[in-house]
């Protein structure tokens, strides 16, 4: 399927629609953008280019139609998918990401962690298994992972990318603090966390 | 310090400049923001608004003085400043984040975590304290805590918001997936994992 490009606020966005869409008097066959807006207290030409971007437009007058509208959201949230992300490195942070329960309300699940120490891991309080990285390969090829979280030292980042890309995932969210190079086709996404600290600081104005 | 407004961008290249600055030949006294652009491979219009806005303009010809510049950009991340920051909530992620040492490079330090919980905590791995939230004013008047990080479920979130603003930090950083009740004086960051993960899916071209 061929997405269109939407941007991080209007994905940040869709569970709250959803939310409220499915909370509707099922007596409500029809909702506008207008009307979906003013419930939510958000612009509506916000919520308009939200769900033009999602669902296409609605129709003039009546606008949409509530279960397809659910359905188009549902369907760009990929909430019907489970089991598609791994995580490599199963150190604080990534037994944190393991079992972070945020992410469900995105469709998105973590369903194991990969450690070149995965013996010496203590999994007694986490939900979800951790795995030695000789299984990498097989696990992701056989369950279709499509995202590969790197949680690893900056030093071990590419080698980790590569045995991820090899695996099959189609895209990268890196933690580790350092720049990787991947296939034209596999997005990347770089988190860091001290960045996004050392940004707030900057909005101090008096320190 | 009234400070200039920066781009997210800017400040997760002042580390860079940084680092290339200390390593140059002492000998070198002035370098130019062409200069710079070009070791390290940066645009020279990114790289002369980004020491303008931390630095203020170079002279004509030479530059920058490579001492002052050094000096503006350390200023500018307070890299002379510890201690700065506390946690509350010392669950997988408050003690992901305790532990994470990239937050050095921007000259930030998180010097401890507090928990409702903190006597039944393991801090054998931590190389920080864990308190009790009962002792979070205290700390935090004495050692002049201006940053405080919420990593609580949502439901305690605005609670323990409120007793890091009496406790007098200047900013929030929040994990909880919730929207926060500031006075207008305090910038809040929001740190949505979940949403980072549903905006890099949605650059994945078929899924």
């Amino acid at each position: 399927m061929k997405r269109v490009e939407v941007s991080r606020a209007t994905v940040g966005r869709i569970p709250a629609y959803l939310k409220h869409l499915k909370n509707l008097d099922p007596a409500i066959v029809n909702i506008s953008a207008t009307a979906l807006a003013k419930e939510l207290g958000l612009g509506e030409v916000q919520v308009r280019k939200d769900l033009n971007a999602v669902s296409g437009a609605g129709r003039p007058k009546t606008g949409y139609l509530v279960t397809d509208l659910i359905t188009a959201l549902e369907s760009f949230l990929c909430t019907d998918q489970s089991g598609n992300a791994v995580i490599v490195g199963a150190g604080k942070l990534g037994c944190a990401l393991l079992d972070y329960t945020g992410f469900a309300e995105y469709g998105l699940s973590i369903s194991a962690a990969f450690d070149k120490a995965a013996e010496s891991i203590s999994t007694a309080g986490l939900a979800k298994p951790v795995y030695p990285m000789s299984m990498l390969g097989e696990y992701c090829r056989e369950k279709d992972i499509y995202i590969g979280i790197i949680a690893v030292p900056a030093a071990a980042a590419q080698a980790v990318c590569d045995s991820l890309v090899q695996s099959g995932v189609r895209a990268i969210w890196c933690f580790a603090p350092c720049r990787l190079s991947v296939p034209e086709n596999i997005p990347v996404q770089y988190e860091n966390m001290a960045l996004s600290l050392a940004f707030l600081r900057t909005k101090i104005n008096e320190i």
